[in-house]
Order: structure tokens, then sequence, then C-alpha cells
């Protein structure tokens, strides 16, 4: 018994699922649990379908979906599994730390193939791990210049995804078109509260009595991109600036874990600005 | 556009998605959100499906689904919405006073026929709402005259559910029998933690940092049913037994409203002594 | 043995609590739970101090605690513990109705000494609790002949509080002017995300996964005076503007109850634009 | 400015914060945040002192404090702000990792001296952060040989906690004896839900719908030592025990981190089998 995994969105019409089901069928798999959304404001369509029975050739599979499904429909049959992430840092260690903790241990689900910082402070702990550092510094260069090294750097890896982990400098229109869809940022604030720089004195200042952090996509709009997952943690008049920092870097860590989790297990969709998560 | 909302559970078989979507496309009704759940170990399908479409006559969809679906198959076609809830009592007020605010300012999503007291506490309270309110003491009889007179009075409303909102008498299996699946209880703790008598004492004496409640379905087993919605609360070596039974009263509330909304809207199914809830 | 509480607030200096201490120790007072706290930004202490003890003379202690501490003080010693809330809404019930049922059922620690509106939807279901119910309405008025005749009505009662529950009116500051500290207002959003009006609906077209509820005390600024209580609940895609609106009610009617028990309990100060919460 | 902490625990009496504050003046300097708590149960005392002001002479205010407690009383002036850990491992790496990346980064606020595992599978990890591993093995070993070992070679580090970071041997009474009030063990459940074995399977089979877990003090008896921290998730019925498990590990990371926190700055006080945390 294998499992196939299959994706699909499209266009919404009457039928899909009855039609997307037959196809399944005449494979022989069971469904077991079948996710299905239909986002009505867009008219889109979205499933995630997870079967059990004899492994199918994943092409053929999506070949005979794309038949019978409206045209310009995506379907993914069996997407890779394992896949390849390259890590964006600058001199936060929490986030990259948890992520190459669990890529360690094969609990990521994801290969890190790379770690690339505007400085050099998070080599050492990377290269404990095996994983290639890069250094591709912002200083002395213009934007320009330094996102073309980054993205020649990004693009020799063929990532799947590119993960900013805490990379603190504001990305191009034109670096964030090389990889659309693929940019996911950990914000430190409970998005769209706080948007900007310093979001923690802002708390402060505000004297919020809960603080939070937001893993989105990157879209041309700096923290404007569609939201991926969030959480927060009761903080109260005691807490500093610099504490509520500090508590903030343990949600960081949790969101974007949870959200990288999510992607890896192709639960994510974009529909617009917004996301379509099966949990 | 109508709305027609789909239930089904039967014994899970290759092509039962498919099977069903194609019944469903042939009225031209168009799936917007569709739950299908296998569960592997007992091999049970569950699914709810929500259609927009022109009106299509229940009955007959429902038949229809019968004959393409394995024998023993539950199918539900647009249950009933307005579900009948008789709420028994005791004394105290909190989950009771929650339910009948919500009934009264229709936001509960179902109607309470009758609220039966063990005492007579909660009379004035619940009249005020136009409920009817019925004191069936225990005292002086025994568990099975008790139970005879408490059916009896619930009977003649024929609810659709039976709700324990702080009811505090142990019902016997052979009342129970009479509404299997139908009677809800909310549980004074996090379980199974501190399952029997004054979970609050027991947790104050144990010093946990987190209380919680539980809204089951009952078993013959006390405590041990299907469950079907859980919530917890921080506390800390502040507390004492009463201020946890206190909050915790808050938590009761809350987790009661959330099942009851969970059940209003067809959204739990229970398989062996567990639930299945497409939330 | 009785209880005494105390509450101070002041200008720091060295040896506060050892004066306070002094002067409590010298009654025969057991302090049984203390909280202090310097804000260092404002130089302001503050505490809250639980005593155990025989029965003292309030008046004589607080005067005896005014002439150790640094000169404009704030001292309280057995403040009023059944506070009187006058309670301004709109149409929407669900803040209203949770504090009424708590108020009738004596849990809530105060009296709703009034309920005013400046529609009349809420008559009816006030006055099932023998609860005075005001209709102020706004329409064919000038905002300061509204707030005149609202704050005539609120005069006469002499509350201790104002409570906001689901008021959708915006008060001017002269009126603020009359209430100092004494307003409180539920806001539909986790503040300062979604500031004004409709936050279900901007929370809708931003795809958040968290929504919340702010409790605040009322100043000039609009959603921008000290925040005394927030909390949230995750959402999904599948959620519509309106089951925001419907699950943000169950966060408002919990976040305002509980930030209205911490004021009962005199566990709330307020220092610049943050509160101070002794919880 | 320095900041000096005062840790005090001892019979309750009238009149303590006063003489403890009074000696604190004496010495100029300003208390910032006190928290006190009387155990009523016990009568015992508990505070935690933060002051600013000149560097003092720890031992001498100490000497000072004990003076006028009462006798049997534990005062500590500043205590060592960097403790020493020893981690006891198994094969599970969750815990382990998040500890020693925070030490790597000196976000712990702790030094881990050593790692110690019965099994030899944490080592290259451990190692990679310049941390000495030692395998001591159960196997081939009577329950007392084995402990002896593993208390010879902690005691060679003379640390000031043990933390058992899912060391999954039972330990004896003898070798608790040896560090009293010294081990924090996470327990992989919401205590005291699912005691014992195999708590995932435990959840899973009662198809709870919240799990947890717990981190406490190890006492004699297995489980039921004072609780330090609590934290859950929600889980649905789609979880297998096996992502039960998953999801738990991400709860016991999070709470063991908490804990040591806690701990790590003098905020757990223990009475009884319970704990005072002064967050």
């Amino acid at each position: 018994m294998e499992q196939t995994l299959i994706l699909v969105h499209c266009t919404d019409a009457v039928g899909l699922v009855s039609s997307i089901a037959h196809v399944v069928a005449k494979y022989g798999l069971n469904i077991t649990t079948m996710r299905e959304y239909v986002d009505e404001s867009t008219k889109r369509f979205f499933s995630r379908i997870v079967c059990m029975g004899k492994a199918v050739d994943p092409e053929k599979l999506m070949q005979e979906l794309l038949m019978i499904l409206p045209k310009g429909a995506s379907v993914k049959v069996n997407p890779p599994k394992q896949k390849r992430l390259a890590i964006l840092v600058t001199k936060e260690p929490h986030c990259l730390g948890d992520t190459l903790v669990r890529y360690f241990f094969n609990t990521l689900g994801a290969d890190v193939c790379c770690v690339i910082g505007n400085y050099d402070h998070l080599r050492s702990f990377t290269e404990r791990f095996n994983v290639p550092y890069h250094f591709v510094s912002h200083e002395g260069k213009t934007k320009d210049e330094f996102e073309k090294e980054l993205h020649k750097t990004i693009y020799s890896y063929s990532p799947d995804y590119v993960v900013l982990a805490k990379f603190m400098r504001i990305l191009s229109p034109v670096f964030i078109a090389h990889y659309q869809g693929k940019i996911i940022n950990i914000h430190h604030s409970f998005l769209p509260a706080f948007i900007g720089a310093n979001p923690y004195q802002q708390a402060y200042t505000r004297g919020v009595k809960i603080i939070g952090a937001t893993a989105h996509f990157v879209t041309d709009d700096l923290d404007e991109g569609p939201i991926i997952a969030q959480d927060v943690k009761p903080v109260n008049h005691t807490y500093t600036a610099d504490d509520m920092r500090k508590a903030g870097k343990e949600i960081e860590k949790a969101v974007l874990s949870k959200a990288l989790s999510l992607i890896i297990e192709d639960r994510v969709f974009v529909t617009g600005n917004k996301t379509v998560v099966f949990e």
C-alpha cells in the first residue's frame, strides 16, 4: 500500500469533485483524507487529496486529471517530498538554529541546501551541521549589485523555497520576481499590527498585553504578502521592549517552524493575497 | 441559490467520494466545502458536504445516495437546522445562562424547548426567557423513580439533544439508552485528568498550572464518552481551589458553547469512542 | 480575621516598601500577597497589598500612609467592593448579555445600575433582569445635545465606571472629560491592528489567521487609550467576514468580562498610556 | 547602578515585609519589583525582591536579613547567575537540541557542563557544540550499578541542576536523594492525565482534543513532583498516535525551555508538593 498525494487548484465548476474522484477511483486509489475549498470571491477551487492504494504513475495520473479539469488548472501528483530550502539570515540565530537542528535530526522533512548571510556571524554555527554558508555582504554595494550576488548564490542551489529566517534587508520587486511564491518571511509582529521597523519597541510603547509573529509569503508590498501562520504570547507591564523582543523570538521560531511544516507537507495554496491552509 | 448540506457515514470502500460526487453533480449542485475522513482503524468513512445550487428534494437525494453507498450507510440531507435542546441543570447557572442568552438573541442556532432542574433554583432565571422550567427533584425517590420522571418530562418535548449543563446526578445506563448519542455533558476538568468528583480540589492539591474543561457525549462509562471539545486556561500558585472553580466555570461555559455550536452545525460524527469533528 | 486591601501609587523613592510595610505591621496586619512595581520610565511606584488581621479603620490607615508617602500619593484602603457600573449599548447584545447574567447571579462582583442604549433594541432583555433601561437616541440631535442627554442620564446614577459594551458612537473629549479614567471600551480587534471601522472586514481582506479583541480605557484618542486586556482566537480561510464577526463576539465577550473582573477587584492602575495589572 | 536580587522563604509572621524592606532600605537599595506570597495552608512566606542601587556585599546583606527573619529562614542574595546544568538524555534529540542551541548563542542564561546519555546516539550532535558527552549505558548493569556510575559522572561536574531532557530511565529514591530539589524532568503529557508510559498512545485511544506536556521537579513518586510549567496544543481526529507524539515534542521542547528559564532566573520556589512561580 502506497500513499498518493494529489494537489489541484483551478477555476471552479460544477462537478469537479466528481470528475477528480472518478479518475482517482479508476486507478484503484482509496481517498483517505480529502480537503476541498472553493473561494467564492475568486471562484477558485482548491483540493488536497490523500489516497492509499498501489503505486501509480504520477505523470500519467496528472495528465489524465488535467484533461478533465478546466483550462489553466494546476495539478501535482506526489510532489517532491524532500524539498530544498535556501535560508537567508542576518545576525539573529534563533530561527536558523531551530531549523538546522530539525534538519540535522531528519525531523524538518526538507533539505537545507545552504545558508546565506549578509553578515558572517552565523557561519560557525551553520558549518557545524555540514551545511554550506555563504557570506554575501551588502556593504559597499548598490542594492542591485547585492541582490544580483544573492540571486546568483541562491540560484546555484536551485532551491524550492527561499526562507528569510530573520533576514533584515528589504528585497526589491526585481529580486522577488525571480522567486514568485517561493519566498517565506518571518515577521516579528502580529501583522498587520506594527508594520515596519522595530515592532517590539512599538508594542512596548503601546502597552499591549499580547505580542505575536507572522509567517508570510513575500510579495512586492513589504509585510503585505499572504499570511501562512500566526501565533501570539501574553506579555504584561513588567516586560521591557527587550523582554518583548526576547519573548517574541520564541514565537517567531515557533511560527516559522509551523509555516515551514505546512509548506513542506504541501498544505498551503495561495489565492489572491491570502492562503488556503488544509491543516 | 440554495445551500444543501449532506452528511454521510458508512463502511469505507474504494470510489466512495467519486460515487457521492457523481450523484451530487447530477443534481447540478456545486460542492463548495467538502470534508472527508476515513478512520483507518475502524474502516469507517465520514463526509460533510456543503453544496450550492437550486433547491433539491432532500428525501430523493438521500435515497439516491443510499443506493450507491455500502449497506448500512447513514445519510442525511439538510438535517433540521433548528434543533431542539432539553437542558438539565442542578444549581450552577453559568452554562444555562450563556445558552439561554444565545437562544434569546437567536444566536444559538437551536431551540431550548425546556429546562429541567433537580432543584428549583434556576426557575426564575429560566422563566424570564419564556422557557418552561420543570422541577424534578431526586429527593425521596429511588434512582429509578427519579429517572423515570426525568425521562417522562424530557420525552414530552421530543428534543434532538439532552444537554447536561452542570447537572450533577449520575445517570444510569437504562436512562442513557433512551437517548443514545444524544446526551452532551460538560465535565469540569481536562479529561482524563481528575476523573470523578471535585476536580478543582484535586487540581489545587496537585498544584497544576493549567486547568480545563471537556464536553463529551455521555455513555455508560462515567466521564468516558467521546470527547467533542476541550479547552484550558492558565492558573498559578495564588489560586485557591475556589479560584480554580471560578476560573473553571469560564472554561466550562466556553467549551459547552463550542460543543453545542459544532453539534448544531452538524460538524460532529461519532466513531467508536471518539469523535470526528469537521471544524 | 478580616481582609484589608491597600492600593498605593505615587512617585518612586527609596524605602517606600519599607515605610508602607512598617505602617501596616503597626496595625498588626499580616501581608499575604504584595504586588509592587516601579515604572522606571515614569518613576512611578505602584502597589497592591492584601493583608489579614483584625479589622482596621480604613480612613485612619489611609491618612497614616499618606503622611509617610511622597507628596501627591494616591492611597486607597478597602475601596468599595460593590462598584456601580453604567452600561452603554447600541444594538449588539453579547457583551450586555454576559454582564447582566453575571450580575443576576451575583458573580459579577459589581452592580449594574443602569443600561443606556442609543437604540431601544435591548430594553426588553435588560428589563427582564430588573435593571433600568434608558433609550437615549442620537437621531435628530447634534453630538453635543446627544452627549448632554447621555451625561445627564449617567450622572443621575453616579456610577464608578461607564462600560461601552458595543456602544457604537464615538464620544467627544468633552464627554470623556466627565469620566476621566472611568470609561471602559471593548474594541472589536486586536489593537493596534485594524484601528477604526469594520475590523472584521479588514481582517478578512488581509487573510489573517488569528483575530482578537481589546478592552481599554477611553481617552481622547480613539482606540488609543491604555489597554487592560486582550485575547485572540484562531481563524482560517473558510471564515467569511461574517464568520469572523461571529467568532469575534466570543472574544469580545470574554475580554470585556476579564477586564471588568480585573477592575472590579482593583487590580488595574494606569500609568501614562499603559496599565499596570496585578493579576 | 547595580541590580541586587534577594530571595527569601521562611515561616510566615506579621511584619516580615516591613523588616525585610527596612534592611533593604538601610542599604540604600530601591525595590523595583517585589513579589511576595504567603501559602496559607503551610504558613510559609516567599519573596523575590529586585532592587537597584549601588553594589552591596551580598554575604553581609544576607546575614543581616537572617538575623531579622524567623529561625530556619532561607535567604539568597545575588545567587550565581550562570547556573550549571547537567543534561541527561536517551535517544530523542528535540529537548537537548533546543537547549544546546540556546547555550551556544548565550541565550540560555546557564552553562551546559555536560550531556550524559544511556545511549550514544546524541554524542555527535552534542560534541558539535564543544560540550562533553558521556555514554553511561544501563545495559548489563543492575539499577544500582547504573545509577552509581551516573552519579559519579554527574558529581564530577557539580552541577546546580540535573535536567532530564527525555531521559527514559526511572531513577531510584537513592539517586534522587543526591540531588534533592535539583532534578527537573519534562513529562510527555499534561499531568496528571496519562501518568506513566506511552501517554500519546493513551491520548490517541481516548480521543482527546488537546495534548500537553509538564515540567516538574523529580521526587520519589514517579510523575508526582512539584509542577513548574505546563502547556498544551490542540489536536484533532486526523492525528494518529504518531502525529500526537510529533506535536507533543514541540510542546515538550517549549515547556522545558520555559521551566529552565524560570529556574535560571530564580523565579521558582518549592512549597510542599507545589511550586510558587513569580513570573
